[in-house]
């Protein structure tokens, strides 16, 4: 599905705002030069920049004014890029959007500080914002704290299914880690920074489930895109994953169906060997023996029934907005989290 | 010199309400079972409690009540919790208060998880705490954000240091290090926090000459530890610095004084070595030459002159103090950082 050239240019457009403040936010000279120079290492080399667009698009449908959003919007944007430097240190990645990763590029103790660093500025930002605009600092923070321990707690529970070896997570525990590792701070907070900007209020639990949906459509899509063709051929990312041992929704998939075996026995073997007994060469077969049980289809089709049921919150979520053209924007995000 | 049986005393009662309290609220229930297990092990495998300490008797020595400062003694040590786990990855540490390090237990990725969950709780716990008790939240979480980059922007300067293989450092570099590394976080805030919890305003810089003297004899007295005979002998920390290359004072003076040839070579080309070329028996020969050129002799007679520096700063910032039994405890721990 093509997402209309017009959504593509807003999302462009808020993109560079929010890089252009991250990098002027990073260079106020106020640290020693070891840390200033990597920390806008990774805000320079941007992503999509899908989660400041959001704050921004629902702090406009809401009737809210960009500048008084910006800083939220940058505030998120750097807790992600301070995430992405943690989990390169925990996924031992040597290379992130075409470049050598961070640890690789300082070391282990310096990436480490550089990330520390980078969640210390993106809450202090969010916190100086909220006061100086006289929201409720206090409720804002502690949204800010709800997001980055379930963040935590999902990262944790992932890390300990690898430690432990275990083979018999169901599809729920995965959606349960989901709504912890991804959605709450890359699609819930986000949405709910973006309406607190607006001065709507009581916000209650407005755009959670919403969120829910949008962080599952976008963390299954990113588990699903390690595992296809266009992977294998081009190599970027090919077998990180199974490689990691992630108990993705595929590999749940197909531990709860395929029949005993020597197929299964050798997926079980595989996850519970630990990583140092894995080879980056086994997503071969790994990923084979998935398509063939069917469980990349499945999980195909689970993914595309999440993005109808995140379409249809949306537009629960935003009956009294006041911008329609940005409500638009939002339903084309969620369009490129699942059509990519 | 022997410190009074009621100072330990003290401090060993104050150490136990910290630990408790630290461990009450660890155990809330509200994290995953990955989290859960980890987040205690630090805290319930307590050091001397000289930073929660500190908050308390400060506190306490200006009129404050102990109920009230408690939450910021706890808040503080669980920042330092934080940092521990931070470092025992960024030195690779193994074992730590004669147990196996927190990366050794439940590796890297769980361990960084670990760190940042305990930095999120220390931080929320003292805003909470701020705002519950009416005080000025934002001029505390003002304080402990300086204290957070200065310690990061500290620890990242001396990895640069190693990572350049520099042997230029100035003993005004490290001291403006360790101010940073180790001062903000372990000394100066307490006493602030303790002073703003006693409801004393406005605190302007009062504790920060104090708290930097007295940090940088707590860091100096951890670098001379690990080059003593004692350790040599007990084998516990032998050779941590020396493996990591760490430009400490006695390295400093070293290189400022001895002439040009094979000793000085030998050390310069050992700093400039990089980590994988460096062995932990290394220390032997490298120790004796600080020892022999008089390095660790005279790095001492220094800490002993900042040591009394930090008696008469610590006087004169505490001549309004209502508690002078609280005061003499603050000496005490001056003089338990210096004569260990």
């Amino acid at each position: 599905m093509e997402v209309a050239p017009e959504h593509r240019a807003t999302l462009a457009g808020y993109r560079q705002l929010v890089v252009d403040g991250m990098l002027a936010h990073l260079s106020d000279g106020r640290t020693s030069r070891y840390l200033t120079e990597y920390l806008p290492v990774y805000p320079a080399q941007p992503g999509k920049g899908l989660r400041g667009a959001l704050v921004l698009a629902i702090n406009r449908a809401m009737g809210g004014r960009t500048d008084q959003a910006l800083p939220f919007a940058i505030g998120i944007e750097l807790l992600h890029n301070a995430f992405l430097v943690h989990d390169d240190i925990i996924d031992g990645s040597r290379r992130r959007r075409d470049a050598p990763t961070l640890p690789v590029r300082c070391g282990t103790g310096l990436a480490l500080c550089v990330g520390d660093a980078l969640a210390l500025r993106a809450v202090t930002l969010l916190a100086v914002a909220a006061d100086r605009q006289g929201l409720p600092a206090g409720q804002l923070m502690a949204e800010v704290e709800r997001a980055v321990r379930l963040t935590l707690e999902g990262e944790a529970t992932e890390l300990g299914w690898e430690r432990e070896g275990r083979v018999d997570v169901a599809a729920e525990d995965y959606l349960a880690m989901v709504l912890r590792k991804t959605s709450w701070y890359s699609t819930i907070l986000p949405c709910r920074l973006g309406l607190l900007a607006a001065r709507r209020r009581p916000i209650g639990e407005r755009f959670v489930t919403f969120g829910a949906l949008a962080g599952a459509v976008l963390q299954i899509g990113d588990d699903l895109s390690s595992y296809t063709e266009t992977a294998r051929q081009s190599g970027k990312n090919w077998g990180d994953d199974v490689l990691e041992g992630k108990r993705s929704l595929p590999v749940i998939h197909f531990l709860a169906t395929a029949p005993e075996g020597e197929d299964r026995d050798r997926v079980v073997a595989h996850l519970r060997g630990g990583r140092r007994n894995r080879r980056r060469a086994d997503a071969h077969w790994f990923v084979d023996l998935l398509r063939q049980r069917g469980s990349l289809a499945q999980v195909d089709r689970f993914r595309l029934a999440l993005t109808r049921e995140a379409h249809i919150q949306l537009a629960a979520d935003t009956v009294d907005a006041v911008d329609r053209a940005s409500v638009d924007f939002v339903h084309a995000i969620v369009d490129m989290l699942a059509y990519r």
